[in-house]
């Protein structure tokens, strides 16, 4: 067991130690927010045909060699043809069909001339200017080639990738299947929100903030509820979570304290101990363990520090099983727009709210920084990472920071 | 009916014709993603009960006034509080209560000392240096006070907020109802991706990226199906969207050939429509029409320029109907990382990726621009604002973007 380890060492071995969910074929309907198991080729020329782009005439181009306003040429129109049908006719010298928006270019034709620059007169075409071959023709293949792939294993579907696969004709996706994960609320001061608050107890947050992450992560979460500081309750509630689940998180119990016992149980259980304690602050109580091929990560009970060792531990982890190819958070620099008044002895993660004002990333503190407090989570979208040994911090230095997704 | 009219008149044209959806009451765990209907107060203080925030002991501070590591003071060991309960005894002069992490102080303490920072024997405890009144306390309210404001009206549940209402007791959320949006699909041409392509034919890619971008939104797309392009067969399936969906929205049939019939559809069914073409490329034969208190928008049927209206004009639509405050997607400065050779005549978003590097907005053209082509919609994150009448752009111009949200 390591303790004490870095941020950076404890992702890194977790990561290390998770696999891909398995595969499954799902509805593209049901697709968007989920990751491809496979890479994904193009059976077909997209768009499959040439076509016209808008309203016209399709012809050939050499008809028009010498023509001018005081030479025009004079074409038959044969046929007409609308999007979604094919013409019967071929377009040969003297003669034009009229193609309408997104109709298939006819045989013969290499040019399409716009409704509103010809003279139409019964069944005939009178042309002003000489027309270059290839204009106003959508090649088929424009958008992708048959053959050609679409997108790669691992790419998160967005809403136009849902589009594209659509457009290739691709109905089912082979995707990584959703999942579960087990959130278990250890503490004998916890109740739920739809209960009356009583003495000494606070509400159980932790389940509520971690399960909505999971499922704007796409991720099924299951609520083991809430148990108390019991050793044989904590090993059962666990050991039927690490049953039913993907991956098992808990929050309460890890610190040194005599009621901190989820390591006891995780030990009871015959879990391996991957790491104890990460030097950081807030969530530096963080354990993580191993039973049979299944993950137990154990967090801090206080809520800031829990849903800050979600973003940056969890997520990325939850992101490696989905099979999502960029699992860690993006770093970027910024100029602090705020005091913040204290050292930092150990690394520390401060709650800021990234503005890019004039082209200039500003690195704003969203509130009080406790443990504990919810609030300045609300409206964060950065981690301000603060190393250690740092004294206060003043307005206008450089700090880095760890982008999150709150949203 | 207004035509040719700018971007921003077309969106403030809808946006004040619509307004926020009903009001329900959702269970806590099924918020996230939504929208806040009123105001949200505290009804109580978060944390409710002073507490500690480390495992020690609560005493007085005036104990130690004068104690030091060769004159200690000894304090009697009266009880212990875990936490989840509350002290029986009360802390005087001369006895301490050891206090576990989130125990509540008992009375008559106003201070709490580390448990590693004492000496203690039996039920004697020796420290060895003076403490300040109010250390290691978190205050009753240190999150959120009582009657304090949580969260506004309109405001988007992000996953700490979900977790911030559980801790301050409320498990059924006001929010504004579900949105249904109809998405009627229009031409000949369009073919479903789970049938066989068939001469002159296309996929039909717009019902899947538009539900795709609904389900992200948090609004629920109902498929009114491939309409062909007949009037009395579109008069039809629009009335039909109009009756079981709170907006509608097609795509194809708007331009201006023999067979773009979706305005003449709205004209027969007596709709009112509010503006026709829009000033901007791709997606410029936009049309808006309202029936009753209902919006219909038509879109173009080319993937590209369907998305791109959808982006700028009816996700706003949607975030208002959600009840969400802020709609207009936010804009943004940056440096032109590639050249684009066309002149555009008319106002033109281009689709590009904004990368920040070293605190500078760069924008990358993500591929191909035709009106049809989706491929380069996949990793486009914005779209740049390029105003009628520009040449062509070079690499290292400023431009300005509109941000969209792909994921």
């Amino acid at each position: 067991m390591k303790t004490g380890i870095s941020l950076e060492e404890a992702q890194t071995l977790l990561l290390d130690l998770v696999e891909p969910a398995k595969e499954c074929l799902v509805p593209l309907t049901r697709a968007v927010g989920r990751v491809l198991s496979q890479d994904i080729w193009s059976d077909i020329n997209l768009p499959p045909f040439d076509k016209s782009p808008l309203d016209g005439y399709a012809l050939q181009a050499n008809d028009t060699i010498e023509v001018s306003s005081s030479h025009p040429v004079i074409l038959d129109v044969i046929e007409e043809v609308r999007a979604g049908y094919t013409s019967l006719k071929q377009v040969t010298s003297g003669t034009a069909i009229k193609v309408l928006t997104g109709a298939p270019i006819p045989n013969g034709a290499d040019v399409v001339i716009k409704f509103e620059d010809v003279n139409r007169k019964g069944n005939k075409l009178e042309l002003f200017y000489p027309l270059k071959s290839g204009s106003n023709i959508i090649c088929a293949g424009e958008d992708v080639g048959q053959g050609e792939i679409v997108a790669k294993k691992g790419t998160l579907l967005n809403p136009p990738l849902v589009g594209l696969l659509a457009a290739v004709g691709v109905d089912l996706v082979p995707l990584f299947s959703k999942l579960k994960i087990g959130i278990i609320s250890t503490g004998d001061e916890l109740i739920d929100p739809s209960d009356d608050l009583r003495s000494g107890k606070i509400y159980n947050s932790n389940f509520y903030s971690l399960s909505a992450y999971c499922s704007k992560l796409g991720a099924e979460a299951v609520s083991m509820g809430i148990v108390p500081d019991e050793k044989d309750a904590i090993v059962e509630r666990i050991s039927k979570a690490l049953e039913d689940t993907d991956l098992v998180i808990t929050t309460g119990g890890v610190s040194v304290g005599d009621y901190d016992i989820v390591p006891t149980a995780l030990d009871h259980i015959g879990a391996e101990t991957i790491f104890w304690k990460i030097d950081m602050k807030p969530g530096s109580p963080a354990i993580a363990a191993k039973y049979k091929n299944k993950l137990v990560i154990g967090l801090s009970g206080n809520p800031a520090a829990a849903f800050i060792t979600f973003d940056l531990i969890v997520g990325p982890i939850i992101k490696r099983m989905m099979g999502f190819f960029q699992e860690l958070p993006p770093r970027i620099t910024a100029t602090l727009a705020d005091d913040f008044n204290k050292s930092s002895g150990q690394r520390r993660f401060l709650r800021g709210r990234l503005d890019n004002i004039n082209g200039i990333n500003y690195a704003k503190l969203t509130g009080k920084q406790s443990n504990g407090v919810l609030k300045s989570m609300v409206d964060c979208n950065i981690l301000i990472d603060v190393p250690a040994g740092s004294g206060p911090l003043i307005v206008g230095q450089e700090v880095l920071a760890v982008v999150i997704d709150n949203y």
